[in-house]
């Protein structure tokens, strides 16, 4: 496969650095084709702002949305999302690697999201009626490829757990695997997570390396994270509703959105 | 009171510029003091990297909690971060301001977050101990004070609901909500968020600027969302799990960490 990993740490030094060298190594060594985004190496840009669309008259608003849809059509778009968007064009899986920092990805790693999942390209496509609400959620541009997320985390894996006090990590990383991965197509693998990094010894690390190796030789045949399509026939539309015979009748939250919960 | 804004859109002829406005105005209007960092007017620099500790040593490896830890306790923390803290400890209210992006806030905010926030200020205070997991999640430098979210979301208010596709907004939130602003010890109120705003026409701005004015005269009064304390018996040390005899006996997820949901 051809893989791209974006990588999103300011320190190469650092037990991230280290983890992506693992994941690299071992997918090359698969045979695997990767490709590296190392956000902070590269000076990635962060902020959407009027530098994006310098064809703006200066009187002009900015509406980013807008903006960004014009931006994608007439194929206009700063070359370094250009680049960005080529680089998922090429490959058939993207992994984002981060540091957990406030229950989230780092900002270098959000505005790599905000600027470079453009109008038309990530969202905004496809049919828009009160019959079909766009190619998200399971189709879309990125459809047919996989995604998966490498994370650090400081905490115990404990306070991370079904009643641990942070929440449960699958929870915390909802809104990026399904509303970030999974809206524009990709299918998710669930994430790779390593938990008390600020005091890991060599066999802590070599460990985690050993699990991170497992999981880079298993990309093709770990099956994703079964979230509902969209237009699959289990959410009304226009009310994107789940249809009310379907989940467990007692459950509330992202849950309901995973395929298999029916009661 | 007094109230610190942090808005977070890059046009100030937006509709949240609008928003802050009629916030702003409001609160003044009942005598409340109101201090604003409008992000993108300021620049504000999004990303951690070595150029927030220029002391370290050019062979010296960056590891972001350390250096901040050092920073904030030696007080070398840039120019910019210190003002933003002094602001957070004048203020007896913090209001974070932003249009939801991917499903959370815009890298620039973030960013906000990921370098004012900093070790010994809003994380890693008080007693760590097998019998004191620090002072967080209720408690903390930022207790005593109250902290809400002025969102604008482009989609439907159904689709963030109990059983929409997006999954519901409290649960979308609550990583900013709980992970964010409670964590440091703010009493955390709803948020106000508007929908369907890329379709908004005057009649529905002055509806939703009504409500939003109807918030700001609440401020004092709206009963904050009633989040365990992570220090007040309801978990067990130092696993944080929430103790078994409490909760909804069926229930997962988020809504574990609110009082009021024991069987």
């Amino acid at each position: 496969m051809k893989v791209l990993l974006v990588f999103a740490h300011p320190e190469p030094r650092s037990l991230n650095g280290a983890l992506r060298d693992v994941a690299v190594e071992e997918l090359e060594s698969q045979g695997h084709e990767v490709r590296v985004s190392d956000l902070y190496a590269d000076g990635w840009k962060s902020n959407i702002d009027r530098a994006d669309f310098p064809w703006l008259t200066p009187d002009a608003q900015l509406v980013p949305i807008a903006a960004s849809k014009k931006a994608f059509e007439a194929n206009v778009l700063t070359e370094d999302v250009k680049a960005e968007i080529e680089k998922l064009s090429w490959a058939d899986m993207l992994i984002l690697q981060f540091p957990l920092w406030w229950f989230t990805m780092p900002a270098i790693l959000k505005g790599w999201i905000d600027r470079v999942f453009a109008y038309g390209f990530a969202y905004g496509v496809g049919e828009h009626s009160d019959k079909r609400w766009g190619d998200r959620y399971g189709e879309g541009t990125l459809a047919g490829k996989r995604a998966m997320l490498i994370v650090t985390a400081g905490g115990w894996e404990e306070h991370y757990t079904a009643r641990g006090i942070n929440g449960p990590i699958d929870d915390l990383l909802f809104p990026i695997n399904h509303g970030i991965l999974y809206y524009p197509g990709y299918e998710v693998l669930p994430p790779f997570v390593v938990y008390r990094v600020d005091r890991f010894d060599e066999a802590g690390f070599q460990s985690a390396a050993e699990r991170l190796r497992e999981r880079m030789r298993t990309i093709e045949t770990t099956s994703p994270t079964p979230y509902r399509q969209q237009n699959g026939g289990d959410y009304l539309i226009p009310s994107m509703q789940l249809r009310t015979e379907l989940g467990d009748p007692g459950a509330t939250g992202f849950a309901l959105h995973l395929n298999g919960t029916d009661g």
